[in-house]
């Protein structure tokens, strides 16, 4: 069985500023319909604000802030679920001091808009 | 969007003594491919050993215990990422003091042996 603490697996660029994530399980663990990302957001810092075909499963680890999507901005913290839907827009802020930490669950292929 | 802090909803028997559960995602939030759920296992106790067509990402959010499975028997604690393929026999025991809580990442449908 594939065991693993998250704080041993390499923070890596996202390709966005103040964005770092871990892959915690994908591919490489032998999954192949859906994969787990930890997601690590500075203070101050955002998400792009994109949508794509697949789903997101959401859990926030640490840390707080806000979502933004078609329907307005809602206030997130430690403890939130989120579902966020195929096609359906969404950016994140961390507007609090810490880093925001969340768990991302993504269903293959997670193709980003370019 | 849908969001919940999941301490607000509702924890509902598991079937298994001492193991309750929050289902944070489902199909009544429009997910179709895997849900995420919430457990506790209670100090004492566990869950069956059992396996299943459908792998399992799991994440410790609290506690510590251990995962007993087809290779042996592994130490969890908050923190720990898990991969459990499918049919890949598993059984969780909660060997700590506090409640062992767990996110569950399950591929629809979860079809549980007898």
């Amino acid at each position: 069985m594939y065991i693993k603490d998250y704080r041993d697996l390499p923070l890596e660029p996202s390709g966005v500023d103040g964005l770092t994530v871990r892959w915690a399980i994908n591919a490489s663990q032998g999954a192949s319909n859906f994969a787990m990302r930890i997601l690590d957001l500075e203070p101050g810092k955002s998400s792009t604000m994109h949508q794509h075909d697949t789903e997101h499963e959401i859990f926030v680890l640490a840390g707080s802030g806000e979502v933004e999507s078609d329907d307005g901005v809602h206030p997130i913290a430690e403890g939130a679920v989120l579902y966020v839907a195929p096609h359906e827009s969404h950016q994140f802020h961390n507007t609090g001091a810490e880093v925001m930490r969340f768990i991302d669950v993504v269903r293959f292929p997670l193709i980003l808009p370019k």
